[in-house]
């Protein structure tokens, strides 16, 4: 049995083009198809309410393009409108459940930091997760707004003052309070991983998100017999709200490769 | 003669706030309405396409609350969208053309820096306005999208050393070619003006489009006949598109003063 549908990819904005890259790299066989909601980035900072009617239109965007799969690749979502998945016709993963099974794990001393962006920090939805299966762990969290525009701005080596300071800054407390893992909570946050390990050391394993999707990813399609078979080449289509000023620059910082204006479609989706 | 009618202010988001306090400053007994864009903010990493739109949108909300005047207390608004102004039944005034009116009066060597948004600079308003009114200046931008994301986290003391080190970068070349005057065209940097100055020294004079704008109002307020008379308390609204999770902490840092909960109200502004 084999399905030749794509797989749907959401975020925010361009963030999840690092949880789409790690996909591409496990599953080179499959289809996709990305939509990032440039017109409202970032999600990060707004409340629950409208964050769950966004994913609700996003997903919906995703499945008129006929997906066979919805990821949403983005810490945001996943962390609070967990809810959207149960009313949605094909099955759905996000980007939070995958990293928190890693980061269980991967503990040794069941002390796990958490970083993200304030909506994801705040909302808890790391912390709750966690705790359901490792009901003993110790959880320390951090929102870490200046990590997105930092990385945007192509600001994430680890030789960079600016960076350092802001990575040691955010990291400080959860280091003296001895954590021996870290989930990268926000697709962003994976450029920046050469710093945040020369600040936290070699002692503390980082969980990247986008990785962990893209493994739990092919499980699952294995499990359901979904996979794609690679009888032809895979599709590969990019959608997003407003083609923005620093598109192709941001696209480039966290996908790794360019994406030309021509393979970029513009959707409206407040017309969803 | 006497206009009872609010004045109303608008902006992306909260930064509309600092320009706000420079109106109540100099208009104690004016009346008016705030609304900040929370659920869509931050417009300057948008396309002008939709600046346009929401721009328009904005204007409309205020107008339902029977404003006399409208102030886009946004960089990004004030420069993208300037033809919003022709299409309006009151009067209309951007914080481009009245910061850019003092920085020409301020200027002695003809050399006047901006800084701003991504959007802002890239639009290049501040320089075409500055051009046509002194067509020999020489006009240094710069775009320091760092600045918002670090004002919002209360990082603005001109002694933390991230924010005067990310200040020094994008002043750099601009203070190298020798500019005495120097255009905040953001409305969250005035909130920087002590690292800036620090950085710039005292040779450069800052335009804070605020203080611009306020003064610029009530000139043209009292030549229209348009104040309001002292009889009564003057009437404060605040509206947002959302309520986010930094609302409060970042209306305090930019207002200076408290707005609680109570005095803010949610306006859905997608039904405009």
């Amino acid at each position: 049995m084999a399905d030749y549908r794509p797989i749907g990819v959401f975020d925010s904005g361009l963030g999840g083009l690092t949880v789409l890259k790690e996909i591409e790299k496990i599953l080179p066989d499959e289809s996709f198809v990305y939509f990032g909601d440039t017109g409202r980035v970032p999600y990060g900072n707004k409340s629950d309410e409208i964050i769950k009617l966004y994913a609700r239109q996003d997903a919906k965007f995703l499945l008129k393009h006929n997906v066979k799969y919805i990821v949403a690749a983005c810490g945001t979502v996943s962390s609070v409108a967990i809810d959207t998945a149960k009313e949605l016709p094909v099955p759905f993963m996000g980007v939070v459940e995958t990293a928190v099974m890693d980061a269980v794990k991967t503990t040794k001393n069941g002390k796990i930091g958490v970083i993200g962006t304030e909506a994801t920090i705040n909302n808890g939805a790391h912390k709750k997760e966690i705790l359901k299966l490792l009901p003993d762990a110790t959880v320390c969290t951090k929102a870490c707004p200046l990590f997105v525009p930092l990385v945007e701005e192509g600001l994430f080596s680890a030789s960079d003052g600016i960076v350092k300071e802001t990575a040691e800054r955010y990291l400080r407390d959860m280091l003296k309070d001895g954590i021996d893992t870290l989930i990268l909570g926000c697709t962003h946050y994976p450029l920046l991983s050469d710093v945040i390990k020369e600040v936290a050391g070699d002692s503390v394993k980082l969980i990247n998100t986008g990785v962990s999707t893209a493994v739990k990813l092919k499980d699952e399609l294995t499990a359901r017999g979904m996979l794609r078979e690679e009888n032809s080449e895979p599709t590969k289509s990019f959608f997003v709200s407003d083609r923005t000023v620093a598109f192709s620059r941001v696209a480039k910082i966290l996908f790794g490769s360019e994406i030309n204006d021509i393979s970029v479609k513009v959707a409206d989706i407040s017309k969803i």
